[in-house]
């Protein structure tokens, strides 16, 4: 299903890029999809030096949250099919690009940083990518406590036809 | 430090809130903060009903991340000292609300879905915070691969203390 907005709701302030990502992606085709992507590519994180002074400590951090946008993401699919099923399922379950806000989200890995520049591994973000806001990762959920939804559906039939 | 940000960057699109947060938090200064503080606390997350497609198959996930705005900040520091330590760090290094793009995260538990209303276990967000996402939480990163910076040093300085 897709969806033009409504033109009713307040819009809220708009985005300011902080940064912004160097990878060896330069098309969607090369990010790893589905059930089993592995996210291990290196890429760097360049913070533009306006917003510099808001690394200070940010190095003592194994893991970080990335925000970002999906500048290419131009649709809104409120529901659609993601690569690791073949059902449908609805936006605010999946990590489809095509949400009501095209805003993504990355756990990366910090391995170094070099001045406003942030060597990351775990990345699967386009090279060129807008980032908006960057938080250190401080808990996870425990692995027990998890419930995984569709997607643990999904790799159990897939378990099954192998 | 406080920045009005420069007017040269960009600026990318406006954001659309997808529903919002009711919480028994009326005033910033109810929210737990600072060394040991847990967010146990309950709220509804309303889902308005032309984005209420969005929430198929969301039932089956534990835990979500939610994607906000702190819409009563209206300024950006982009060093400063959190209610958990006595030193300064860079707002990317923190969870402060005086970030470039007013934009907040937290992993809550999805107790129930009523339809368009998720029952959450573990917000900190003010009544009536605007939510512009949602995305399933499917895995953590393991405790022994985590390191945590300033915060870990300021929980050791604070033991210490005691």
């Amino acid at each position: 299903m897709k969806s033009t907005l409504s033109s009713g709701i307040n819009r809220y302030p708009r985005l300011t890029p902080i940064g912004f990502i160097h990878s060896s992606y330069t098309g969607r085709e090369q990010i790893p999809k589905g059930l089993g992507a592995e996210h291990k590519a290196e890429g760097i994180l360049e913070v533009y030096p306006e917003f510099a002074d808001g690394l200070q400590d940010i190095e003592g951090f194994s893991h970080l949250f990335v925000i970002w946008l999906f500048h290419k993401s131009e649709e809104v699919h409120l529901t659609g099919t993601p690569p690791s099923d073949n059902r449908p399922h609805g936006v605010f379950a999946t990590r489809s690009p095509y949400r009501p806000n095209p805003i993504g989200l990355t756990v990366v890995e910090l391995v170094r940083r070099d001045g406003n520049k942030l060597h990351l591994r775990g990345i699967d973000m386009l090279d060129g990518t807008p980032v908006i806001d960057i938080k250190p990762y401080l808990s996870g959920v425990p692995p027990e406590q998890l419930k995984r939804g569709w997607l643990a559906q999904a790799e159990q039939r897939s378990e099954k036809k192998r």
